[in-house]
């Protein structure tokens, strides 16, 4: 009977661990007098015995890449996280009991602030495809031995998000990564949806191409054996737990009203001699067997250059599909219109670095935030419009300290005749504002070339609009435009009446009017405003000042976030006075047209750009 | 043999009907040199059934609140619903060859500017949500017999929108939307995921509660029957039919690389032949019987008044159940949270008229817009942070000219505790880059309330920003607060020195800083900008002026595209000229701790506000 009480003895093991994680759960969040416990306690058992029992995991060596990845979907259980971490060790008493203060890293959601954590989690529905998406590359690219778990809410399954990752898990046929779905029944403010109708779930998870292992959520055995049923699997697999909120605690189990309350001093105390209140321990985790992925590669790459006209979307494509070649840490991702934003470049030079993500721009972005964990370099591309599809994605891998690469196509009322759904007018205004971004916007295919080339080197979130129209050749192959900078395009002498600022496909008008001017003989200055942000506040208050304060603006844009709101905030933060400012932006909503027409129409072509420059002149 | 007769006749007449929407497809899309026919010859017999044999739609009447609704969820098929507008005879040929050129109201996708379309679409994953949600309405408020239809491509079933919307209809039985899936197995760039299996297609379907009718898209008889027992069922039913992609013109049957291409003029001649070119005509369509909703009462709401400290979330959810009961078309909308934003106050006057949408905040958005479409006036709330995942839902409402109200709580840093992931931080820039759209953001109880009254009456997306923590009462009950007004709280004499303009949680700040420098001899004049958008230019510009130029803007929300930028753009306007400005807000990334630390860290504090004043002015 050896091989009995030595199972007997593990079982024992994963019970203890389960008690010290939801002690420690109850513990921190009381100190920090919030947070969310219960949801911590649902879980307890499923942790303990993957921490102990599963887990190939060098706690002292967070980046080694061999390390299996746990990723906490639901990230209001991060009183459980921090348990985890220490009874892995790595965490001591003290720090545990610094959850939530000012200052301490263990924030109310996780974040990479931490080494151990891969990707903030906080706002449902995104840990999970992005642990899909990282199982994707690994498995695809590398072959990789590591696993990736995801602890998933039941309340979060209700956003589609979870379902985009499960039909890429399911169709990529991704069996390295485990989504474990803890079904405690109670959401916030009442019962979620299904409640604890495990078979449902599990008929969705089949339905998009998963096995689905229904358990009792608090059976350390039924869970010992589900984990590595999971991880063996040829096939993607889900765990479906059975469990009850607040767990352990009698007067917290299954009662409404709990969710994201921390326990009273006295509550706690009540509680956790009822838990078994024991000093707080270091368990071990298994470590991975030494395993390295293949070195990059990384070369200078070598850039296509133009002469004739070309849309930046195509230079895009060109310069990915050059950088792919010359980097084999540079992937594609495209949201099934790769012959549109020309991401399809990469199919020809580097065909298993592109991932098709459907059309489902949440999976491609949290796709490209777990494949960055990993070491990878995504630009993940589509129509500019279908990144508003993603914005909580975006915002939430600036917390995650995520380096990605968003490149969007068919911009603005110059698309023509597909009308506005299709046209971005608010790309501009949502990217600026997410911290610490970079966003860009060039105007020919030389720049465009160069631009993507500094995007690979670029960290945060960085993004890129492009132009759908064929667009002129301004700049030599050989210039430079670094991030943050800007050109001065016609003009620069003393003489210069107004300045003139444009980007992308505006840039043209305002090159063609002030071509048109000169012929009058008026002087105006064109500022190619390729950085929106950083933005070059130094040359563009120069260059305002110099031309007597009298400025104009031409976008492609709503008025509200773009080019006119960078350039006022760097005149302001310059401290330049006695502006007259002129901004050209569409007003209306647009319709069908040529692109012509519709530039005419919103007021930013070059005839506009001249008439308000004469309107400034007087 | 009079039935089979019967039946064989009225099969001919469907035959007849699909000939003419797939050669007037052509024929439009040819005449515009661009669209998408093959996407729309796929779904022309689902669609001639449907229009002759199923749909009951006045289309004299297109407000007639009897009428079935029919929204295309794969937008990009506009070729058909232009087809089917010839074939109602509420177009002619000429009006018909107008499509995607400028000025004309058949845009490259649908819109509203026609009087049959309900809501934009060619964003993808929208179209059915929305018409799951005016089906949510339409039952439970009114029992109304008219059925909602909604045309779906297998491209967009990719989006995790439309499994929401699956969930919707599934957790709420609802038997009056039919979703029928045009299972064409092409997509943009090429095969869809699932391509034609159809059966992999039901069980996603019926896994979300759903019966699902697998039928052929070309056998007129099957379309006519599934039709019919989608109508006549007492579960929600869809209809997933295989199809092919340009079906009826043999070079482009199942043939890659014609997606959104228009035939060539010779090569429409030959497609035309093949389809049999008749002169179009008119078809007859079934009226609806006679129905009207019930009356809405509308009565002036009571609102509740606030002397002591009050979230203005709690004066939101006060307000909103005050509306409720004064009129019977304002309905509630949540994502969970209830409890939190405090919409859960409706429950307690009209449950009825309260909406669960659980976590999923692109199917409470959708949901909002179709049940404004049918009359309702929809207010959605969640957390402002999570309107992120639903900007795509908002920029379309835009389009759609959708009058939905949306309100975000646990705005900014000085929500504590929770961290980054549940700080709305981007949400002003995101709401005022919307089209027409209204951005408020009060700052105490009562000015609250009569906010949010007046919402009700307000046109387009209107976004109010409300605040977690108790804050003080500034204003008095019997107030007025228009919307696009301001209101200067301190200073307003000559004498003032600094305008500091703050809104919600920062007004506080600005209020206490001003208090505390008139102490010291300080005259400073604080500014109430609870409207951002549409924004008092004039006051500001004035109060700017009057103060020698300087101005402090103080904002719990990064630095692009908020309070600091929506003023600087207001002032630019306004050619106010020597502005000395110093904008507090975040810039760098928060974590957890208590309201004041992280606003004193974020620099947007009283103090930070007094400091900012006397460097302006020494």
């Amino acid at each position: 009977m050896a091989t009995a009480t030595a199972t007997g003895t593990r079982l024992d093991l994963y019970r203890q661990i389960a008690r010290q994680l939801r002690a420690d759960s109850i513990r921190s969040s009381t100190a920090a007098g919030s947070g969310h416990p219960t949801s911590s306690l649902s879980a307890a058992d499923l942790m303990a015995v993957l921490l102990s029992g599963h887990l190939r995991y060098d706690w002292s060596k967070p980046k080694d890449p061999a390390n299996d990845h746990l990723i906490f979907s639901k990230g209001h259980a991060s009183p459980l996280v921090y348990a985890i971490f220490r009874a892995a060790g790595v965490i001591d008493d003290a720090e545990l009991l610094t959850f939530r203060k000012f200052g301490s890293p263990l924030q109310g959601h996780p974040t990479p602030i931490l080494p151990w954590v891969d990707v903030a989690t906080g706002s449902l529905g995104q840990g999970m495809p992005i642990a899909v998406g990282m199982a994707l590359a690994a498995k695809r690219l590398w072959d990789a031995p590591f696993h990736i778990w995801t602890l998933v809410g039941d309340s979060e399954s209700a956003e589609g998000s979870i379902w985009e990752g499960f039909d890429l898990g399911g169709h990529e046929v991704l069996p390295n990564v485990t989504p474990i779905l803890d079904i405690n029944r109670l959401g916030q403010r009442g019962p979620t949806e299904l409640e604890w109708d495990t078979d449902a779930y599990a008929a969705r998870i089949e339905s998009f191409g998963w096995e689905a292992i229904v358990i009792d959520g608090h059976d350390v055995g039924a869970i010992d054996d589900a984990l590595a049923r999971a991880r063996d699997a040829s096939v993607p697999t889900a765990i479906v737990a059975r469990t009850i909120k607040g767990k352990g605690v009698s007067f917290l189990e299954d009662k409404p009203g709990w969710h994201g309350k921390a326990l009273s001093p006295d509550e706690a105390k009540k509680a956790l001699a009822e838990i078994g209140d024991e000093p707080s321990r270091t368990f071990d985790t298994a470590k991975p067997e030494a395993w390295r992925p293949p070195q990059a590669n990384s070369k200078t790459p070598v850039l296509k250059t133009y002469t004739e006209p070309v849309a930046t979307r195509k230079a895009y494509g060109d310069a990915l599909a050059a950088l792919c070649v010359a980097n084999s840490a540079v992937i594609s991702l495209d949201a099934e219109v790769s012959n549109s934003t020309h991401a399809d470049e990469v199919k020809k030079v580097a065909p298993e670095r592109f991932f098709e993500m459907y059309i489902a721009e949440q999976k491609m972005v949290s796709a490209a935030v777990g494949m960055q964990v990993i070491g990878f370099r995504p630009f993940a591309s589509t129509f500019a419009a279908f990144f508003t599809r993603a914005y909580d994605f975006i915002r939430m891998a600036a917390i995650s300290q995520a380096n990605i690469r968003l490149a969007g196509s068919h911009a603005g009322v110059s698309i023509g005749e597909d009308g506005p759904s299709q046209m971005a007018l608010e790309d501009l205004a949502m990217m600026r504002a997410v911290h610490g971004s970079t966003v860009l916007y060039p105007c020919d295919g030389n720049q465009t070339a160069k631009l993507v080339a500094a995007m690979a080197d670029r960290g945060g979130i960085v993004y890129m609009r492009t132009t759908r129209a064929n667009t002129p050749i301004l700049y030599k192959p050989d210039e430079e435009f670094p991030i943050g900078g800007c050109r001065v395009v016609r003009g620069g002498a003393a003489s210069d009446k107004v300045t003139v600022i444009g980007a992308g496909i505006t840039l043209h008008e305002a090159v063609n009017a002030a071509d048109a001017l000169a012929k009058e003989g008026v002087q105006v200055r064109v500022i190619d405003l390729y950085s929106l942000k950083p933005i070059d506040a130094k040359t563009v208050a120069a260059s305002v000042n110099a031309t007597g304060g009298r400025l104009v603006v031409v976008e492609d844009h709503w008025p509200e976030g773009g080019i006119g709101d960078a350039v006022l905030a760097a005149l302001a933060g310059a401290r330049v006075n006695a502006v007259r400012f002129v901004h050209l932006a569409p007003r209306k909503m647009p319709g069908s047209g040529k692109p012509a027409e519709l530039m005419h129409a919103a007021g930013i072509d070059a005839d506009c750009v001249a008439r308000a420059v004469k309107e400034l002149l007087g």
